[in-house]
């Protein structure tokens, strides 16, 4: 695979816009973005497990019954969550206005917010918005879609990959936001791929909720799971490679591809974490079973303490270890060897004498890597934080998400 | 029953001590308590669920395998924790130090300790101290024992009561420390609760375990659980009371004692969390169970988002609902009503306009309530936590626990 230029319009056959609307007042910043394939597609999402799940996520996930798509509509600056029968008409609302103006079914339409809580969206702007996105649409859209989305974060996230198959160039896009409210199980985090691979509705099924618990569900920004996530892939068949079926080896090299660049959104987003000023790889290793490895690494990912010592570059690793001790995980403490970066901390559950200096030259960098050896088994798990730092709080004291 | 000054001295027949031994080399800060019943007692204890578990823990609980104790050592500056055979062993040469000195049986003693992980302990200097305090002994010597296991702790936190039983007056004191790593299940925290009160050994561990669960379980300043938390009582009889047994009217009454003044001290620790500016209280209300009534009031209490939007004095009750929402607890969204004090934010899961200047009103307080009424059972709980602040990170960016 070959990484490539652009986002969600680099496969072939999508056409993407974002423009301002003016969703909070006054703000110049585009908040209304589309995503629109040639042709309907399949498609499969994941959505928060917040039990206030926003009106729009309803609204999507009726849609994707039948796992078929043909357009993306999306707004920042207003959730629509805790917004009750009436957020749900607005989000429907959303989704008709968007198939009026592409000439598609409302059916084959996902919608998508994020912002504040607890606020109406401003539907005459809205609808203005999508009567006037249509003329932006383009191939080369995707940034503009990108830059839509975005809330809090300072950078935009989007990333393309390319790979042959069967003799055929297939290409993934996609395009994130965080970047708080981060934590496994969909926080508000939105992540949108497009493809133009061809591919059955049970393979794309199978493969996005394998990758997304290994990529999206393994980052934590603050351990807030937000109202209104949900991440989801549209795959259109235009590369005309033979439909990719389970349990094949197009599958297997498809699967790595939707990884790879699952995995790329996923860090890009922690790297993005508010106030984020280091981006953290927690390696759980050799534990006795994946939810144990997973366990170990989120609540690692997830300690405020932990946090607090690597923005303050310092080689606390006994916070580490504490975090190991109460995350539920089955731990033999005799046995736990830890790790910053090739330098050993802890031997089996004890204090070891490491090089102090040696430690703050791994402490400085911004990317550093923690691994957590448990020798008591042979499944392993990655977990991707940042650290918690006055800008966080910042930040948080000063925006009502 | 009538709040008294003083703290774990308050209760007939208990003496303690405190002195700085150095175990922070250069600090001149008091760093070892003893405290001393003239006569041996009934204990009970519960301990961290961290599975690093330091070894005096494990020291602790083997002695109270009888529920009997007469003396409490600790020291603070180290947490004897990540320190295998070693720290057993030194944790063992403290229990049978203090025998020595005070003259009792080494199986007798409660042994607890606080401070950085993965260092040992400077075992001459606890030896020297553990000789040296006895001299300092005295029914006045509570206070000395309080100040002398603060870490970040910036307030000395001690409390006691009186009240009447079968008219016998009977007095309880106690004595805590906080104020980084505290979560549900013991966290940084130890708490040492004395009593003259004759008691049974069943009585007392019900109710101890019982009242826990209601107050230092359910505090959190930053979600973190630390490897040597400890909260034990131990009860000596002097007061003359009848022994209090179980299923009594005594039982009763000593119970809600016991309540109060451990509620007092739990909230103490978050009032003084770590970069504190505001006690949050969070009441749920009407949960179809006390575990989902737990869940959720702790969901919102450790949350950091809904910590630094109050740190900001923003009426962000989108964030109460989020953690709620992702609570795991039973929740019908559109039955929940959310109340910043008096005020009501959000009817039936949906946002409601209210007074922005009363609601700022409310969030200038240091004293701040939140109320989540879930309106589908009958269980109510009680969650306190801090707000999230700059200085937090500060602290913990600086000191290596």
């Amino acid at each position: 695979m070959k990484k490539i230029n652009g986002g969600v319009t680099a496969p072939q056959g999508f056409l993407a816009a974002g423009i301002n609307v003016g969703v909070k007042p006054g703000s110049k910043k585009k908040d209304l973005a589309v995503i629109y394939s040639v042709k309907k597609g399949i498609a499969s999402a994941v959505y928060t497990k917040n039990k206030f799940k926003a009106p729009p996520l309803f609204v999507s996930e009726e849609n994707l019954g039948n796992n078929e798509a043909q357009a993306i509509i999306v707004n920042s600056g207003c959730a629509n969550a805790c917004t009750g029968d009436q957020g749900k008409t607005d989000a429907l609302k959303m989704t008709s206005l968007t198939a009026s103006v592409l000439g598609i079914d409302a059916k084959d339409i996902i919608v998508a917010s994020t912002g504040v809580i607890g606020v109406y969206l401003p539907m005459d702007k809205i609808e203005a918005g999508i009567k006037e996105i249509k003329n932006h649409l383009s191939e080369e859209g995707g940034t503009d879609a990108s830059l839509a989305i975005m809330t809090t974060d300072t950078v935009n996230k989007e990333f393309a990959y390319e790979f042959e198959l069967g003799g055929k160039t297939v290409r993934i896009g996609g395009m994130a936001k965080g970047s708080g409210m981060i934590h496994p199980n969909m926080a508000t985090m939105l992540g949108f791929l497009t493809t133009d691979a061809a591919v059955s509705k049970d393979a794309l099924k199978d493969i996005f909720k394998d990758v997304i618990d290994d990529t999206f569900n393994m980052i934590s920004v603050d351990g807030d799971t937000s109202t209104n996530d949900m991440v989801c892939i549209l795959a259109n068949g235009e590369a005309g490679n033979l439909v990719i079926e389970k349990n094949t080896e197009e599958y297997l090299k498809f699967k790595d591809v939707v990884r790879k660049i699952c995995e790329k959104m996923s860090i890009a987003i922690v790297n993005d974490g508010e106030g984020a000023t280091k981006l953290l790889t927690i390696k759980v290793l050799n534990a006795l079973t994946k939810d144990d490895a997973r366990k170990a690494a989120r609540s690692i990912s997830t300690s405020s303490l932990v946090k607090t010592a690597f923005f303050g570059e310092d080689a606390n690793w006994g916070r580490i270890i504490t975090a190991l001790g109460y995350s539920g995980a089955e731990i033999d403490p005799s046995k736990c060897d830890i790790f910053l970066g090739d330098l050993m901390m802890a031997k089996q559950g004890k204090a070891m004498v490491f090089d102090e200096d040696a430690a703050l030259e791994i402490l400085k960098k911004r990317e550093i890597e923690i691994v957590c050896n448990l020798n008591i088994g042979s499944e392993n798990a990655v977990a991707w934080t940042c650290d918690l730092s006055y800008e966080y709080i910042k930040i948080n004291a000063e925006y009502r998400s």
